[in-house]
């Protein structure tokens, strides 16, 4: 049940109404790390800067993530600084500075090529691609893309769908790579496209899995408190992948309780600021939560004799 | 299980990246009658001009519609007409002429004040009060509402807040009656205000229900093809009301239920014209759809031992 992820690690600068912080940890694979190490064994594949503060790194290690892969280049690091709106419902990037990831060519220890879990954090699909070079027999592969990547890079996009599992998008995402507003016929075109399903995050709404059998969906879990809603998409893709490798599973059963296992971790990702919140997080208050949205949506089946004279 | 409800009976010209239609019967009462007399009888309360086409309202009686406490008046009848947005997600009010609506007064016939069920569609709150004085013991109330009320009426909606049981809007609806952007705390201060439940519709996104003792989230059910997001508001109003009142009971396992069958119910009235589709609706076909909720969110439940070392 080895989970290989590749993506970024970075340095965030955030605003929000509650307050804003400077140069928090953050990045795909870093969020999505602290989420699936919850699970199982994680091996991280990234790049940062000779300024970055590695010690920030401590947690991800005690909870059984392999750093091998995480290169230290000279240079400085990935920084994002943004600023969402009062009610966290849109965001304004203020700056990108690519540093060392604008050079990135993952190189996967030989350690990490038997990796059966795989999934490729928000990156150049070109680069995606490469990974899946360097890999041996993957079981599940499952990647993120993002509207820069649909506009910039179709073409190397659509060949690597060919390769993947499941497609993991937001809802803006998807209507973008597939030319369609509707949701549905979107996840469709995608899945006419290569993978056999397609995630749909909506945020606050919940996200929807698409496979040719079924379709499920997560809610958002109702939260009094929403502080910081950076990193909830890749900490719901680490909760989603990392329960499945730690089952061993990719059975309808499981698909659907990793929804809900994703869902749980991308409602704890946003009670703090950066990835506060995972840190301290244990299996049992994800166990906990995940009880809870079977509360929120279980119903008894109906009985057409009820309501049908 | 008599089920009374007031509201408008209008005239809609609706126009959708799919076409268009002109004068086709809309308002509150009809589309919310429309889908609760799948379930029950209704005793309708509303006022039509003397130009309205009562033919249209047919099919309602056949139903089981008692239409005595519909008005025909001298004058024109309430018309409304609007324009969607080619995403179906917001549209523009082109003109709103309430003829014989804007003297509107509700009488309740003789034979409708035992009514047990009462859903107060979107009316001036002075109305829904008088209403309430006309009734003698009613078991049930839910009522609807919308922001030129909140707005306008403040004092009179609080005044009716403190007399029913369930208070049904949508998101935009929520937050700016209670000052709060935030759903859940948002229907925590319409509970501390009056109602012991409330419904917080968002459309595609779906609807959750706000109990003292439980959260209920009922999400929208995917569809390939939206064509006129008209009435599905109080479509689903009326699938959730009539459901209660057939089944005779606000228990929290019909509570739960009757979420789903008003999301089904709003789901089907998007699916042609105006109130198309619910005049051909059967309640079996309701069922099915209603079975398919299920199959859309449930999950086994999740074993710590699984996920926990």
């Amino acid at each position: 049940m080895s989970l290989l992820v590749v993506g970024s690690v970075a340095l965030d600068s955030i605003e929000t109404p509650f307050g804003s912080v400077t140069d928090t940890l953050g990045g795909s694979a870093t969020f999505f790390s602290a989420a699936a190490s919850l699970y199982c064994g994680v091996q991280l594949v990234g790049v940062v800067g000779s300024d970055f503060p590695l010690r920030d790194l401590a947690f991800l290690e005690k909870r059984g993530v392999d750093l091998t892969g995480l290169e230290q280049s000279e240079g400085e690091s990935f920084r994002w600084s943004g600023v969402y709106s009062f009610d966290l419902n849109s965001r304004e990037t203020l700056e990108t500075r690519l540093g060392v990831f604008a050079d990135f060519e993952p190189k996967i220890p030989d350690t990490f090529r038997d990796a059966e879990w795989i999934f490729l954090g928000n990156i150049d699909p070109v680069l995606q691609l490469d990974v899946l070079e360097q890999v041996r027999r993957p079981r599940f592969v499952a990647c993120d893309t993002m509207n820069f990547w649909i506009e910039g890079k179709r073409p190397d996009l659509l060949r690597l769908l060919k390769r993947v599992d499941l497609l993991m998008v937001n809802d803006s995402e998807a209507r973008e790579l597939s030319g369609d507003h509707n949701l549905l016929r979107a996840a469709r075109w995608i899945q006419a496209h290569g993978p056999q399903m397609v995630v749909v995050k909506k945020g606050e709404h919940g996200a929807i899995l698409f496979t040719k059998e079924f379709v499920f969906f997560a809610p958002g879990y109702p939260l009094e408190e929403v502080f910081d809603p950076t990193g909830a998409g890749d900490a719901f893709a680490g909760g989603f992948v990392g329960y499945l490798a730690r089952v061993g599973s990719s059975e309808p059963v499981h698909l659907r309780r990793a929804m809900i296992y994703g869902s749980a971790m991308g409602s704890f990702a946003v009670e703090k600021f950066g990835i506060g919140r995972l840190i301290e997080l244990s299996p049992r208050e994800v166990h906990d939560r995940v009880c809870q949205f079977q509360e929120l949506t279980a119903f008894e089946q109906p009985v057409l004799e009820e309501v049908h004279a």
